[in-house]
């Protein structure tokens, strides 16, 4: 029985499924399959092209197509022409031979923090391979450009350990936030919650050529949490947030209240 | 002052922007307007085409467009070339003079229970709602064909007036799944949970005219819940289901035992 220089035995290597949302030729992508292949078996699914914003949005009217993606000449994982769920349902059904260990998403470009969590495809790839029964994980850095990914690789492996070890409860993924700063600026790790800060001013009205108006989507993240027990407010501190988030939207401190207004009447 | 017949001051009536993700030429669209027309001022904002799965997905790389939509010559509302979020958020900053009271989604074809919750754009609009501080309601009707929203619109009504007097908590909306059935064959009305049920064999493969594969998401919704709290247990048995949903995906439960990882080390 051989085993490799990370002391986990091949033959139990997990296998680990990589996705994102940025699309395959996003550079978090390619540093968190690096930070993968270190401790398992890596396969990467990816959309082909970008799909930030597209939540849990699945295609419905239109086929999807699987195609091989080379980096430098050399194989680096299937493309498939639609969004992070669909990769994830395609994978599970047409690419892997059996289930993964593990679901990687990410590394996202910004942070999937508060609001923002529910527009994330990041955060959606995660909880579809939670509904899939498989232990997910989804991974953001805090900036748009000059990314370094070098941290963020780093700490993604050691959750992905720990994970594997511990495992998670059903329907729950863990959302990380990494900021966009050396290592040494860390402030530190914090379990967080799901804050409420969210998007102000969400359009812009311009005119085309003909005088017609258009919209583009847009606006400031508006802070509305002040105490690290929150994902965006910790984030902005210079801390890594881990936030455990679940497939079920229930809202179960208010059934008790809504039983009570009786509309059977 | 004057008085409507259905006994709402008319100085008070209150404004209900009316959404959906099966677009505004959508049968269940004009159903939910008609309903609410009857007990305040209606504004209707929806996609200009269908957009079933696309969940919580708003459109950031496109300019959006809005249009007046007309059905028999007569000003029925607005469409928004983009997504039910897109709506939602393309009504609030540039539609609507203030916020409305109400924001209502539906009715939608095909129910939106268990873990199809995640993938509803119907769903997913009442939740942009709620975001934005705005009552909201989501309504789906369990059929895709032969649809009946005579009932479904009449307790829509019901329960809307329901809301605009009790409320609901911040971040909280309210799911209703409504049997296809005469109002004869409901066998009530319960208070539930969204279930644990999903989707199987995701997708099947077909091959084009050059023998290329290519995929169509597909499957049969697996029941794997067996009781009448949970959302599509019940409207399996003509229930017609209520399901309060939250925006804050934090799973609360699982956060004390994540603090005892020390992810800290």
């Amino acid at each position: 029985m051989t085993k490799e220089q990370n002391g986990i035995d091949t033959q139990k290597k997990p296998h680990i499924l990589v996705c994102n949302d940025d699309g395959i030729e996003g550079e978090g992508i390619h540093a968190l399959a690096a930070a993968m292949k270190k401790i398992g078996q890596v396969t990467v699914v990816a959309p082909a092209e970008p799909h930030s914003g597209m939540s849990h949005a699945m295609t419905l009217g239109v086929p999807l197509r699987i195609k091989k993606f080379f980096k430098n000449s050399r194989f680096f994982g299937y493309t498939v022409s639609g969004t992070p769920v669909d990769c994830i349902k395609v994978a599970l059904s047409h690419i892997l031979p059996s289930k993964p260990d593990l679901i990687v998403s990410g590394i996202n470009y910004g942070s999937n923090t508060a609001t923002n969590t529910l527009y994330s495809g990041t955060v959606a790839a995660a909880l579809e391979g939670a509904i899939q029964g498989i232990t997910s994980l989804a991974f953001s850095l805090t900036t748009y450009e000059h990314a370094d990914f070098t941290y963020a690789g780093k700490f993604a492996r050691k959750l992905a350990r720990k994970v594997l070890l511990e495992g998670l409860p059903p329907d729950t993924i863990l959302s990380v936030n990494i900021p966009n700063v050396a290592e040494s600026e860390i402030a530190g790790i914090v379990v967080t919650q799901q804050g409420r800060s969210r998007w102000e001013e969400d359009a812009i009205e311009r005119n085309d050529m003909y005088g017609n108006p258009y919209y583009w989507l847009n606006g400031t993240l508006l802070l509305l949490d002040n105490d690290l027990r929150k994902d965006e407010f910790a984030v902005r501190h210079n801390y890594v947030t881990v936030t455990p988030l679940s497939c079920d939207l229930t809202s179960h401190g208010f059934l008790g209240t809504l039983e009570q207004w009786n509309l059977q009447k």
